[in-house]
């Protein structure tokens, strides 16, 4: 049986319980939240619309019992309105959202839970890495969502230009899921077509597409003041890869041994969470954008009290 | 192809939009709000969400000029707000949301819409009623969502109560969408077997299930602040039996020749709209509560400036 | 993690695997069948298909050790030809599945499979009961799919002449999954009104209703000379009840002490599988047909020869 | 609304008939099979398993005068029999298939048709390009499965040796649907990296891979004598990106001008059929295997009757 739990229902852990839910991917659920009240009205509400539905999901709520047996937890605790007057600084979320995880990450621990995190919770790459430190997992164990949504923000921007389906556009952003992540064109391609072939075809300019990727998440922060649907979407979609060992291959934060840090790279996803990393060789353009996005977690994970 | 639209981007509004993007239900969607920052948000949020996604909706927004050949429109303008300080006074609501209906059903009206209207902003039946007035559509293609999540709350409740999934209870709430709802216990069946037999095999008060259900809501509203998940599936369940002509009886709201308003009444909803009403003889204790609460729709209704 | 096995891939055991991974309900699946070059055809055909899906499943075949750990086993080993000459005959079914449950049943049980058991092979009660019988597992741990598709076939058969959708309509089809099966009346409603009150309103004839659904039954065997998706949908619906523990009231055939049988009886079904029966008392008429079709399945029984 | 239609009920009609009620893919579906008792038979198979579903399929069968507003004709009339005596012999399939495309074209082009039609009968190149004779529709609007299927079955392979989701290889099969088409590695990626790459990493022989591919095609009709599962999938897949617009690249079976007839190379699929061609400049090697497939679809095209 499929047994998930969501830490954290703000914007995006609500609609992450909301997809879980209206798609019947789980067959036990459990949410949480600073509030008993939010995690009451979402549990009752999600409960309301299973009257429509023919899958069923059992919904529980507040009880660190259960994870011990779970096998997914989506973590997406955090405070966007850390960011409401600081957009784009991961630091000033960083100080909010590290005590978060401090809080939570040792009742996770407690719990005895022995499964998969798939961290949505900013910056990141950071809070992903200290997940791994304060919960003790296994570094294969604790992932999160890293450049899926700069990859799918891309994926848009390349296929609204070639005015092809974005799902028609392979490749991947990389690094740091803040505002050194990167597309790495090298490994773009769109219906079997290198960018780069494109690119001289139909007069495209690759750096412009990268602003149009870029100034789409800003419309969105911008307009509803938080980004829901492409990164539910995402983290929803790695939890199926995870309970049916998939095998597809992301640009996750994950652990990168050399650097010490969990980052936006390619990774195989499966039921022991990251399978292996799918280690790509980039031309020394993009690899030292990958270095400087490196550069940038690794200073950010210093920041950390416990850190320094 | 499936052609739709959706008026009000406030929580239920972007969770129904959420919802036929990531089930694939319409091929074409227009999503207008009052902020172009917001729709703007919305669209590019649900076109980055379909980078995971297999089916394809094409997302357009603030356009009137798609109203002529969409099939339905989710009418779901409103501002929740209007209830913060008002819990329950769905009059205090009326004044706000009137006047929204009077900005834009004229432009519905104007666009040369043709198809159906799904209301859900709320007072759902006053609304619908005013809908009707203002875009001049004949009667069948406008309804509201009505009792609709009443009932919803009702099954769960009952379900809860008999530890079943709450869609083995068949049966309605009827009347008003609002504080005078009541559940037709005389149409409630459990697995095939009537309220009644259960209350006396089980020692039910049925009392006490009206009671939770209404506690349910309650909870939601107090919890979250607004509901979506259960009336953003009811409002696209709604849809999509348009689209299929499944002609289901659901207790939407719906014109009511004799009262001469819309009330959650029991209809077969297809691909006219209301197809037809699906008159239900109810004992009498049943009966008064239906006029109590037709009184109340006719009386607020009346309230209206551009009726008195 | 959701783990399936599909024993028999004749007709309607293919269907239930396409099912399976058409809508990503199990993570891994094993197939069995007596020819081995038929589970590898369905194995690779079921991968392919799998490239055009956002969902994943592990099809494995051939191997009863995978059943260990296997949460539900979808039972449809039959042949279906042993009908050709003696359409409805279900003794001559017997003569044929009875020897096919006697040799892979022991194969179940050595396996170690401690989980729930859906039978669909004809004739569903007897070979229901033998199952029990031959895999020594707990008796609520197998049961079939009984009428529930002499429950859909009404269904179709009511909601057609009402001209509703047949979800509209409530209640069950009773007994043996074979002649003897019959609609209890007294538990069908159709949008919250009793059958008897509809037949009044409408001058239906129940009987007519009945020998519409039979003769639905009829036109598929005589077309096709199998059925396939109600029956294949059915199943499948049974076991994500199991997983979820939804808790649906369904017409399995399922163990009667009393009768020392199974028999098409409405049930519980969740994670246990039958997790309590749900008996409703029957007019006398409707008792009496119940009494008949027992007699039925318990004489069928009766000629199994391990049991003379 | 979504108006369908299957014609042709064999092993592939019958899946895609399933696939699309099950999946709620259109609203309306017309049935036509050279048996009315087999059309008949699927319907009313169909009908009952919409009792499990929470989408409505309206299902019509045999009636010539519905499609004059279909919106998409899956074309699956055949004989699979014709090659179990010549395996792989399309000019066998030819004289068995161009007859029934003689019959059924015209009645197409009578009844008003002006939608898309997607042909899956074999040979699927040279049927094709006979429809589209035969109906007069404009080009765009009649395309074939081509090589989805070997394309599919190429990632399958490939997917298989890197022990990773299908879904993560990217790229093209080319040429005709039969025994000259080939992989077009030029255009094969995995998470974004080249197969050429990939080859020297893992010391891959593409050759083995084209191999592999080939015998899991062959196991499957070895085994069930037709295959149906993955070709049902592809074939509603486009339909769906037809219905939505969706602008996919896939190697469909479609107009090539300067060779004359139908041919599987990349082209985007949307709502007027074929979009555009996707064109993609082969290395020599693959130009002269695709040239060499193109001249046996002309050779086997020139074989029909009414063309010689």
């Amino acid at each position: 049986m499929r047994k998930m739990a969501v830490i954290g229902l703000g914007h995006v852990g609500r609609e992450v319980g909301y997809t879980i839910v209206t798609k019947g991917i789980a067959d036990d659920l459990t949410l949480f939240d600073k509030s008993d009240k939010i995690a009451k009205a979402e549990q009752l509400d999600l409960q309301d619309a299973q009257g429509q539905l023919t899958t069923h999901t059992n919904v529980a709520i507040q009880d660190y019992a259960q994870l011990q047996d779970t096998d997914v937890i989506i973590f997406s605790a955090g405070d966007i309105t850390a960011l409401y007057d600081h957009a784009g600084d991961r630091l000033a979320e960083l100080r909010v959202t590290s005590k978060i995880v401090e809080e939570v990450g040792p009742k996770i621990k407690a719990s005895g839970f022995n499964g998969i995190i798939i961290d949505i919770t900013n910056p990141c790459d950071v809070i992903t890495t200290y997940l791994q430190d304060l919960t003790g997992l296994p570094k294969k164990q604790v992932f999160g969502t890293g450049t899926s949504l700069d990859t799918l923000r891309m994926k848009r921007a390349v296929g609204e230009k070639l005015n092809v389906e974005l799902t028609n556009v392979a490749g991947f952003n990389l690094g740091e899921h803040g505002e050194t992540q990167f597309t790495a064109w090298s490994t773009v391609t769109v219906g079997g077509k290198p960018i780069s072939v494109l690119a001289k075809e139909r007069n495209l300019d690759v750096n412009q597409l990268s602003e149009d990727a870029r100034l789409g998440g800003w419309y969105i922060f911008n307009g509803k003041r938080y980004t829901s649907y492409g990164i539910a979407t995402a983290a929803v979609t790695l939890a199926e890869a995870v309970f049916s060992d998939a095998r597809v291959i992301r640009p996750v934060s994950n652990w990168n041994e050399e650097l010490g840090i969990c980052i936006g790279q390619p990774a195989i996803v499966g039921r022991e969470g990251i399978v292996a990393t799918y280690p790509i060789t980039l031309p020394a353009d993009e690899q030292a954008l990958f270095q400087k996005s490196a550069d940038t977690i690794k200073h950010n994970y210093s920041t950390l009290p416990s850190k320094s």
